[in-house]
């Protein structure tokens, strides 16, 4: 499965009076990491949308473990990996590492979403195009 | 178990380009949720450091599943309850709704921390103070 | 002028290392002002977006003035009032107090901004309705 | 005197929902632009507050202008440059770009803070060193 790697700095502004990471903006990590893979796989976020007229991959089902604590000036790679490809869903397993230690492990859900045709303001899931499943089920880029 | 309330109005930078909450919010919505539920218990967070010499409450495992959508302006409420304690860590369980609509359920295990006394700089767990254990486990206020 | 009041609790995600408010959430903090200024005017935020098909209020120039430091557990007050009325863009004045201690001063100037009907995916400014300026030049409810 | 230049990716989390950047994320961009620069400088932030015993750079002062929106995906350039140094504060302007085209100036001045020694919990601002002076002062990296 496809498999993309982005490396980034904990900054002061990610972090809370315990001096740590404060633990939502891994989420935003993860998000970001999440981006970042179907960047590797040919799409940018914007051009993603535009392509196949979504309105985003909102997460329907997210967890996460922390295994060690990050703080400002980390430097810390994330390894995210499509790990399942459903019918207008798929999973993505974010690794975040500092150096060689495994710091925080989690799995996300996401949907396939398009604007709701019959219901202005609504959201609805629709099925993912063959051409993007076809990516995602790729090995990626090397390691 | 203890079992708190919090009301908070959507904010427009709760939300991303999609015009839903970006998840990584739900996160700080329940991070400050656990902190009015300790509040309710009988501390503040400032008051909770201060009195027991820990430098926080850190995350170690959480898990979340979004049910339905929120957006900038939605009123909704939070319940969180706690449904386990441990020597040093414990369980609390939280439920967004809209009116009466379930949109999130979370569970998160956080750790009683302390400043490592034989590694400055560094953070290890403790147990919970039995007069910490004994509100948790109390019925908290009314529903 | 129109002026409106604002009490939120600093929460601990609110804080940097330094256990101070991270200077960039007081902007989010005004954000949320500015909405439930229109709010006490008249129209939620959500309701505004709709009542005059505009994309939002972005801000042009902002400036702010930190005087004290605010911490997780700090009851703020934040006092909003409309300083001026353009065509297109309006200020706003913040001061935020802990108690009687005046904390951070700011002052924003927004643009009622649609989407440009010339150019897709491009934003405009366009004129403030009669009816917006009316509220915002009067009186607002009581202080 | 001292420049130094940040390369970040807009990410979708930085975005509000009429899609353009969240005005107090440039803020949060803003902060990690002058820990990079202080990093250019010799210091890694918390390298900084370890060699100086400082809690951090606290900003007393802040404005911003914002001439073009960016949106999630958009490659900025931020050109943070030293304008001033005063006893125990300086000053740093932010120019950030998406490829030539100007989108936001900003100008900060910031304190040197140390933990107040005759007011447990207080911070206070203190000279800055020479040696810290003299780095700023100097001309920056390559452009």
């Amino acid at each position: 499965m496809f498999t993309s790697h982005y490396v980034r700095r904990v900054e002061w502004g990610d972090c809370d009076p315990a001096q740590i990471v404060y633990n939502p903006r891994y989420f935003a990590f993860f998000d970001t990491a999440t981006g970042l893979l179907f960047e590797a796989a040919g799409w940018r976020k914007p051009d993603l949308l535009t392509a196949f007229d979504i309105v985003g991959l909102p997460v329907v089902d997210i967890k996460a473990t922390f295994l060690a604590p990050c703080t400002f000036g980390d430097e810390v790679t994330i390894t995210s990996r499509v790990t399942a490809c459903r019918r207008s869903s798929f999973d993505v397993a974010h690794q975040l590492r500092r150096g060689d230690l495994l710091c925080v492990e989690g799995t996300e859900t996401r949907v396939w979403t398009i604007k709701d045709p019959d219901n202005p303001g609504r959201l609805k899931s629709a099925p993912l195009p063959a051409e993007v499943i076809a990516r995602l089920e790729a090995d990626g880029p090397a390691a």
